[in-house]
């Protein structure tokens, strides 16, 4: 797959890295001339995501983490009949006709062992059992404790069972040699238990990307340093990826660079000895500072810049050394977009994750309007109630608009090929993990 | 509010703690004989979570924390009228007319100081600017880079702009003393980025309750010490709990212990030295080793045991020197369908959560009997195309059934007044997290 897109370096060496397309040059600021599309930037990124390494890990260290292999039961479960009931294992049948007024009477059939798996109960007998128990040879029911009275060694039985009745039977869970696990699932508590249960107390899952996240902007600081008086700008970008990131892979935040081309350079460069993929933000805009972008195709690669998205578009990507690197907007909500339309894709395609949870269905509540030939990124609210299930996206009036975010429960992405959505239509919603 | 439980403690001392109900002793085995209700033993557990103490926090800190505090923006943001797109700012009104044929041409301001903030714009004047710099003073639009040709200091224009176009204005994201985030909040990475955005650096959230975990039964081992020749069952509940609370508290796994009811009633005294709640699995079904709520009755007060859910009937709560103490089912699965539908309740309200972000609307595609009086905790998986979004009950034929849990997106919860679902109904869906 061939990138569509233009990149134009019209810097102190006026390099021209055009693709077959006419550009203008005005005022020494770069454009973007032609956005990728969304699908085909995708693909991109995509093509690019290299699945990590596997590891072992203890299956309680396993929550989150992504298997890397498919899990076939070793044995069955459960391993033998057991009861399924607190009661009497019977033989199911010997209780038929069994009524209050018409009780079936049944002898407790005596213990030859130790345990009730030694013994056999024989046409007629019973014998008191316990949920998980090993059923004894010879019963195949348990009539619960509720439709029986028991006097010494004699069993009245109220209601009839049928053969099978609150018997778990040998491997009904899980067979042995079942597949219970697919690779590249996400593994959550119940998998854990599952785990447990067959005795595969270790796992292979994708190994954690260790990826680095800086800042660019001599306008930017770090909100921590930040004094009230200061004119400079939080930096939120490095903060909201770290924390996006940590979901699934390994997040290094290294800090905020100056616009300073060849420490930019540097930065990446050293960047790229420590980490396996870099997302950069700030500064990828048409600007005349926008220098990350051209960093990245001086030391490597850069596929494209500049995606047919909103908000986002001035995102690019690129490969220096065979390890991905995202140029990422400088406004936070363009950043996150670029990260849920390009980035968690590639970190879930690294990662082997074979199916996003975050996904629903609902319907829109209002009409989405949207222009053909770029994908929107929609923020939405739920609305849940007994009646309705909708998707009300937030009215946002620029890219700067962060409360579009926090005010949201997820967002919904407009095709390039459609004009928006219309009022009622059903629409598929990405809920914020 | 009553509790409606009977608890019958049929042990050596023949203790009976019977709030008006008849009971029958069969056999020496307590028998559940009245249970509460779902809504009833939610009302209980509730009434008893009191919420954690707050704790602040460095901002980068508090992903997935509940916010414990209301947040007002100490500022307007964006605190200026700034670009929100590169281009030249100039007065709107004097593009107006501008076409392709007929430009409309202006002349570049001047700089009197260093930076464009210091000079203003006066009629048919204009400066390069980029995305996120101030609007210098007298301006009021962004004309894009596109409809427009600077050669040297003159501006030709091809397309008009309104006043206020391609300008973020100040304030126009978040007023000063506006509510951006409210308390309750489970805290996500865009909210993160807000709090950065808006300089504040420390936040108060909800403290991490520490819940002590163990299990109990003879026939349990630790997965991780299991030999393949070995009878036992592996403890998977402490590990699944361990998994469950992580999410929102500090989980401690203690590890199991045996069906001695001195033992066992010393290690509950122990842990609540130490732990802020405890979570007891195993043992609290009606057979003869039912010790855990024994215990908690005898060290405290027992409030219910036996719930009208399924699976996990066998549920108990009891409070102990002021601290909480849940008594669950030995079988996996019905202590996940416990925790999610008591112990998860429980949590949320101790830590302040306002939300529960886990629900969706989907729609059945079979339909799902219960029976009245029970409220059933049905494992649905859902489907998603383009055409369809349903929840499909996972059938199952009995609580040891595991697998349900592994094959599941979530779970359905049918009340007790409702005979099952029909197909095609609408149903809230619990996603796992």
């Amino acid at each position: 797959m061939k990138p569509r897109s233009v990149f134009i370096t019209i810097s102190k060496d006026i390099t021209l890295n055009i693709f077959g397309y006419k550009v203008r040059n005005v005022n020494k600021m770069k454009l973007f001339r032609t956005l990728i599309s969304w699908d085909n930037a995708l693909k991109t990124v995509l093509a690019h995501a290299k699945q990590t390494e596997k590891e072992t890990v203890h299956f309680d260290e396993s929550v989150d983490r992504i298997l890397a292999e498919d899990i076939q039961s070793p044995i069955d479960s459960p391993p033998f009949d057991r009861a399924a009931m607190d009661g009497y294992a019977i033989k199911g049948q010997n209780s038929f006709g069994a009524t209050p007024n018409n009780t079936v009477l049944l002898k407790r059939t005596e213990l030859a062992g130790e345990s009730a798996k030694d013994v056999e109960i024989c046409e007629g007998g019973y014998l008191p059992i316990q949920t998980g128990q090993p059923m004894p040879k010879g019963s195949n029911a348990v009539v619960m404790l509720e439709y029986t009275k028991e006097s010494a060694t004699k069993l009245e039985i109220y209601k009839p069972v049928t053969p099978g009745k609150n018997v778990s039977l040998k491997g009904e869970d899980v067979k042995k040699g079942e597949r219970v696990l697919q690779e590249g699932k996400v593994l959550r508590a119940h998998d854990l238990g599952m785990l447990a249960a067959l005795g595969k107390t270790r796992v292979k899952v994708h190994k954690r990307m260790k990826v680095g996240i800086f800042s660019t902007g001599d306008e930017l600081s770090d909100p921590k340093n930040l004094a009230e008086t200061e004119k400079k700008i939080a930096d939120v970008n490095s903060y909201v990826l770290e924390a996006l990131v940590k979901k699934i892979a390994n997040p290094y935040r290294i800090g905020i660079f100056r616009d300073d081309y060849e420490k930019i350079k540097n930065a990446i460069t050293t960047s790229l000895t420590l980490y396996d993929a870099l997302l950069i933000s700030g500064g990828s805009s048409v600007g005349k500072k926008d220098f990350i972008a051209d960093a990245v195709g001086d030391l490597g690669v850069l596929l494209f810049h500049g995606v047919a998205i909103r908000p986002g578009e001035p995102t690019g990507f690129g490969i220096i050394n065979k390890k991905p690197v995202f140029v990422l907007p400088g406004y936070p909500v363009a950043t996150i977009s670029a990260f849920e339309m390009l980035v968690r894709p590639f970190l879930y395609a690294a990662h082997g994750v074979k199916e996003d949870s975050r996904k629903l269905f609902a319907v829109t509540r209002k009409k989405i309007p949207s222009a053909v030939g770029r994908s929107d990124f929609v923020r939405v609210k739920l609305v849940c109630s007994e009646d309705e299930f909708y998707a009300n996206p937030i009215r946002v009036s620029g890219s700067g608009i962060l409360s579009s975010m926090t005010k949201s429960d997820g967002f919904v992405i407009i095709a390039e090929n459609r004009e928006g959505m219309e009022e009622g239509e059903k629409v598929e919603v990405s809920v914020w993990v």
